[in-house]
């Protein structure tokens, strides 16, 4: 049995959004399973001394332009959200806490959050925002609720995200397939040849 | 007649040594000229707050893993200079010079050069290695030499830099496509579709 794919996001990455959309795709063609994984960028980007794109002098008007095409490229939907970037901890926490109890649950979940966000322009950094999306999905909001406003919840984001700094995940999307590191979604057609034709 | 395609490299750049290799086979399948500009991106990386890409925690090590993966994706050869990166004035300079006289020779160097550094590990930054590597295509080494020693060339090159920043340029490979900016050996697919079905 081939290992599963590890698929690294941010809930605030249009790029992760985008990946989101066709990363179960690709790896069903394969016969590869996805471990869906949400992180926080901000650890990463402090620890890299980075910035959030958009204040990026010259590289962040450019990345907002190349993110648009990208999503056409791919024909996907895509509006530039109002917000950007915006705290993601209750998405990522009510994500992991779904995700322990239904996978495919949580997946939807994730898409249904990704689209709120970068297609619909809904600002998904608040608790009771991210209940009304999961509400949608049918998902028991008083126990969505309570659970991620645990301090257990907290904590073991807390702690995912710093499993995957030290497996060298730096943004997102990131995916990791058989220890190999793969940044961006422009990097999805080299996942496919690794897939299909092994190590290259 | 279509515009042609400005493609914008900086010597010391393993993805711009990847972009150089194709990107001339690529625009003429679709009827293209291509303009080649070699640049610095000392001066962008300083607009940007940015340092070079090794010197990145994370980054910096996922890049040289990601660079040779992506040299092996498109079938090129590749190999880890020992000195990285490097000043690249010289190879500019020559370039701009000789482009001015003759730009299918011009590109013969530029191909040269990367190829010493990228594939045979050896470092282009001294002028004289430079004019080594320009001789062995038949370029008069006396003439290019007393050329790229001049205050006017290095005027020029300084002069083509600013250009590309103010067009917004602040990364190698980075192409403008009528008017379209894309960054990265990884955005061809996406210049390729540009190119055959017009805007998108």
């Amino acid at each position: 049995m081939p290992a599963p794919i590890d698929f690294y996001f941010d809930f605030s990455s249009p790029y992760g959004y985008l990946a989101a959309e066709v990363i179960d795709t690709i790896a069903s063609k394969h016969g590869r399973a996805v471990i869906w994984h949400p992180i926080l960028l901000g650890a990463a980007f402090k620890a890299m001394g980075a910035v959030p794109l958009p204040n990026v002098p010259l590289k962040g008007e450019y990345v907002l332009r190349d993110v648009a095409r990208s999503a056409r490229f791919l024909g996907l939907p895509f509006k530039r959200p109002t917000h950007f970037p915006i705290p993601t901890q209750n998405a990522a926490r009510a994500f992991l806490w779904l995700n322990d109890r239904n996978t495919t649950k949580a997946r939807e979940l994730a898409r249904a959050l990704y689209r709120a966000y970068f297609v619909e322009d809904i600002n998904i950094s608040e608790a009771d925002t991210v209940l009304d999306i999961a509400a949608g999905l049918g998902i028991a909001r008083v126990e969505l609720s309570d659970a991620i406003s645990t301090g257990a919840i907290k904590e073991r984001l807390k702690a995912e995200v710093d499993v995957a700094l030290a497996r060298g995940v730096f943004g997102s999307p990131f995916f990791i397939v058989e220890g190999e590191p793969f940044w961006g979604v422009d990097r999805l057609p080299q996942i496919e040849k690794w897939l299909s034709e092994g190590a290259f």
